[in-house]
């Protein structure tokens, strides 16, 4: 059974998206930070970490950027997951609402609900550490004057109450999460196999996550550039010029070199294109310092971005 | 007088900043948040703001670079500043820093000082919403078992002991700060007079931040790109066929469009390239969806970043 670890409490988003892309016949561990998620998939006690990479509000999530670069890992799956942040609460009664005097959640969840908290001014916003930590919480001490801020499946797994679906100000709130192997000694690079290379020892071929999209590959290489004018912009036309699309690009610092950054590039391509993209990666080597594949994954497909 | 406004309390690395670019004969107030910064500079209550845009340890500062889109500002210089963190306490006897129970700073800056707090076990970091904030608060409560970590000018300012200095893990730690004016009448546009445009109405020819370099400009421009492959390797293949070199490229998710961003590209030129990037300017208004300049300034020679 495939054993993936995720960060936060049982419910988490990370954890809903472990289930949606590999299903409920896994075995599901939650971690108490990011850094324990990567020491523990580098230690051999997992064989998927489920790494949240950036959120279509909020932005990149570079604590995780800064990990992947730090430990070995490769990148063998993607899952985007739509987040709808459901007030939960204990008491049943109509006025449930009224009753609340503070509300629990993550930082960054409760900053995506300021709307709800104008309109509900008596409501005081606490942080938590976790959205489903917060749901977890609440289910211990029963308090009907406090409320948490998660998931709706969340309300199920702890027994509480649904008092408002979709209280976020924006709904179009995605999440994209990795999915990350240890990398195994089958070298990634060059695109050689992509639906091998997808998968590593712990993910065969054929065993793509749900939903992944076995028609467009995307793939993920880390770069730094030569101290020469034009650097970045020869890396990008080494891509379109081969009809290769670039879907996203985040810098990150390099540490001891101010103002020196490290590229994380995601490509996308299709089977067709498997030879260009070889190509290209090819060119890379000559024409940046450094670079490294991080690993080519389907494109996960199943999300209606802008329904 | 110029008014020049920062986020934090007196002593903050921000002030530290404008001092060093535009000395001491001004007038500064601190501000508590990056919003009230933003929301006074809008409201004509200053004449510049500092912004920390970036930091060479732990990279962009996400909420500047979005509430730079949110405000109508222009960017009128920047300055360097290398961080150094000092441990500041009451107690001036010699085993001071054995006698702390507890260490007060931003999250931030704790962070940075991971080493310290391995080889100081009995320390408990605490987290602050502010540098110098956690030195103005040890000056009140005078607990000799309680430190801050702020800059050494801050310990003057408070009458503060520095027990130590520089206590970061590394050296290599700078931070990017840019002035801010509110966006005047006159346009800042296709760089038509660039030591005029550097300084609006607030900051005129001649007056630019100590330590600016005359033959070396830079311009930072926002932009979101067309729905096309290969559409940012032409953004930055127009700059480089002009020979005009990027220094920085950020990108922010655009909120209602999941997974599209906006571009932040900061560039580099000199003043014999000024029709230069007049042409790449006029070019981009063609190759985007859309382009806004952000501001033309003088780049900071004054750091020696390798030190």
């Amino acid at each position: 059974m495939k054993r993936i670890i995720y960060q936060g409490a049982q419910g988490s988003f990370s954890e809903l998206a472990a289930i949606a892309a590999f299903g409920s016949d896994v075995q599901l561990t939650g971690k108490e930070t990011f850094l324990s998620l990567y020491e523990a998939l580098q230690g051999g006690q997992a064989d998927i970490a489920v790494i949240p990479i950036e959120n279509s509000l909020i932005g990149s999530i570079w604590e995780n950027y800064d990990l992947m670069h730090q430990f070995e890992i490769q990148i063998v799956g993607e899952k985007l997951l739509k987040i709808e942040h459901c007030l939960l609460g204990i008491d049943d009664s109509e006025d449930a609402i009224k009753k609340l005097k503070r509300v629990y959640s993550h930082p960054k969840a409760l900053d995506q609900c300021r709307a709800f908290f104008r309109s509900h001014p008596w409501i005081e916003p606490v942080v938590h550490y976790d959205t489903a930590g917060a749901a977890a919480m609440l289910a211990q001490t029963q308090n009907p004057e406090e409320a948490a801020i998660a998931s709706c499946e969340t309300a199920q797994l702890y027994s509480l109450r649904v008092l408002k679906k979709g209280i976020a100000d924006n709904p179009q709130n995605f999440t994209r999460f990795l999915f990350a192997a240890k990398k195994g000694e089958t070298k990634n690079e060059g695109c050689e196999d992509t639906r091998r290379s997808c998968g590593s020892s712990q993910c065969k071929a054929g065993e793509a996550p749900l939903g992944a999209n076995w028609d467009v590959y995307k793939c993920t290489v880390l770069l730094t550039l030569k101290h020469e004018p034009g650097a970045l912009a020869e890396v990008l036309q080494n891509f379109a010029c081969n009809g290769i699309n670039l879907t996203k690009i985040e810098s990150r610092p390099i540490i001891g070199k101010p103002f020196e950054y490290l590229f994380y590039i995601d490509l996308q391509f299709q089977p067709s294109q498997k030879h260009l993209l070889e190509q290209a990666l090819k060119n890379l080597q000559e024409i940046t310092q450094s670079c490294k594949m991080l690993g080519t994954y389907n494109k996960d497909s199943s999300c209606v971005l802008h329904a």
